[in-house]
């Protein structure tokens, strides 16, 4: 499986996904740049009158709710729409899922939508499934285990991909949950790693073909290269740096010694 | 004094206050990852729908206009109005204050709320006064001291505490002066650290116990690890990055040998 | 002309123009960054309320349509008019171009309006000759000397300096062309950098002299900071910050030593 995410990560650079992303003000220039380091393509399109223009010659499409608003929320809904029109695949990252009317009502319309892949940490996914908030903000009080449930049943509800994000990761589809046990608690203290995540996962998913081998690539990769770069940095400044560093040099043996994956895990 | 600095970093740190932040497009990614690396969480909303349930369960508010427009200017009004009739503490970065119209009128409403704390520059803070500009653009003209005089009438005209940053930091409330003479010049050189001496203190107006006090754990913290950060920094790009570190690390010896802060300073 | 090109620094240095950025959401921070690095001091507003309030005291504008809206786009004509009335530099970063109808239209009226300068890659200059897309996405699949022909049109059409950023820059103006040999691939693994330079060249523009030389300097200044900033960077997150700490310190013998500069030319 190493072997997999590794080929995987060498056919993205190689082939430099595109990448459209309707995401939020505060993480936008460093999934940029993350999906540079990795050796995508970003592009930050949110305007309606382009949306389809522009999803025509992309790969992927992340939509991310993190600085909602009305219209951005009809544009995001346009582009998941038409995404799934011309068949590309798209991730959504509910963040603050349960905090607000306006994020809920908004999720109830994008999860119509049927995602491929959706991407959270464990307060999000389980309000996902009741719409009411469990956690305080956008980042999680709850460990990522007490998701699954929740997981599951949107992985059965809707069909996505579910990824859930935490100090164990999980990624499910149908009767299959992967676990990946790399990262760092340093990695909570830089905002929007979790966006990163979901953007990463995208630029995997540009490969269109097989999304749920590429989901388990992107939150791999993520973590793997959150958990190295942590290693070398002495606070979250550093780490922002060398995450970036590292996705750009990551080498078979980095992943091959360190990622901490299991397939066919079934946690209860 | 510095222990009480000290000690009210420590409650940050083990009490994580959440801060909403309507604030600028340019700064929010630094002032996010500013309130992670101290130990305070983030989250920046902006639309009016969502405002009133998102500040129910945040510490404080910060309330930011340096991108302003017709249409977040009513958010941000909203979300003072609301922080006020909820009781929860809020500080306003009259960002640019006096170079336009539309700033002037946005800033007279938001006088009328009552911010708990007003941090800006000497320029901002005499513009405050009279709504003339008095600086070029959004950095200050002014040495810090030559608006003590408006941040005093600013102090009793709203009941604000006033923190004007500088070469000297003044903090005003009542009678009171507090002077804190840390920070670097390199400091002017990485855009938006006033902006993040906002958002830290309003980390610290999170704890909900003594603004005055904690207005200037605020400054102080944000200076002192400003120069911390420089002294190691050759440039600023380096600067912004150490800045997070420190932050992150920052200990009570770090405190107590370094940090420069006359409380019941009464300068003329 | 390297000490030309430095002594234009040290009068940027000296006098810190000021540079007003109706610009993207991706890079906004960075190319306020850059500008302080270099010595010049940013603005970005971008509401129509406070457009004409804010040109009157500032030196140059930049528009850049990364992250275009229609609200935006009437925001960029109003401030490039004005720009024209009052006299002021201002530069276009064509962002894109070609990708959407929205994108080609809002370029069109900015071009009758004639920017003092336009910057693009290969692209999107070869965009603007006949608004098709040749690219993919905002990032060039074309060599820079593949556009040469489009930028010597647009320069005789419209008047405007035009720079096409590549692995060799080219500035050209009536029939003179300037040809600069520096930057690094790893450049283009950060999000931003031609905005970077785009933000750059406003800078020397704001000197209010010979644009020309000054958009030389500009795309010298960029791509030789960027060249040694890459030298010592072992990937994109180093790079960044490097190129800031290069900026702030780049001293005369590091140009003379290492600038590529070919004025007079003219490859056909």
């Amino acid at each position: 499986m190493e072997n997999d995410i590794y080929t995987l990560l060498t056919q993205v650079r190689s082939t430099t996904p595109l990448v459209q992303n309707i995401t939020n003000f505060v993480v936008m220039n460093n999934t940029a740049n993350a999906l540079l380091a990795l050796g995508a393509s970003p592009i930050m399109v949110h305007a309606e009158e382009e949306i389809e223009e522009v999803l025509n010659f992309c790969n992927s499409l992340v939509i991310n709710i993190g600085t909602l608003s009305k219209p951005w929320a009809e544009s995001m809904i346009l582009a998941a729409s038409y995404a799934n029109k011309i068949g590309k695949p798209w991730i959504l990252d509910p963040v603050g899922a349960g905090i607000s009317s306006l994020r809920n009502e908004t999720l109830k319309k994008l999860l119509t939508l049927k995602p491929t892949v959706i991407r959270g940490n464990a307060s999000e996914i389980m309000a996902l499934q009741n719409f009411g908030s469990t956690g305080k903000g956008v980042d999680s009080t709850e460990e990522s285990s007490t998701a699954l449930e929740a997981g599951k049943f949107l992985n059965k509800e809707y069909g996505s991909i579910i990824c859930i994000s935490g100090e164990i990761d999980y990624v499910i589809s149908g009767g299959e949950v992967a676990e990946i046990a790399n990262g760092s608690a340093m990695m909570t203290k830089v905002t929007g790693l979790g966006c990163t995540s979901t953007a990463i996962i995208a630029a995997f998913l540009g490969l269109g073909n097989n999304p749920f081998q590429e989901a388990i690539a992107g939150v791999a990769i993520t973590s793997l290269a959150g958990e190295l770069a942590a290693s070398i940095s002495k606070g979250p400044g550093s780490l922002q740096l060398n995450l970036y560093d590292t996705l750009y040099n990551l080498s078979k043996e980095q992943i091959s010694e360190n990622l901490k994956l299991k397939r066919n895990a079934n946690p209860s």
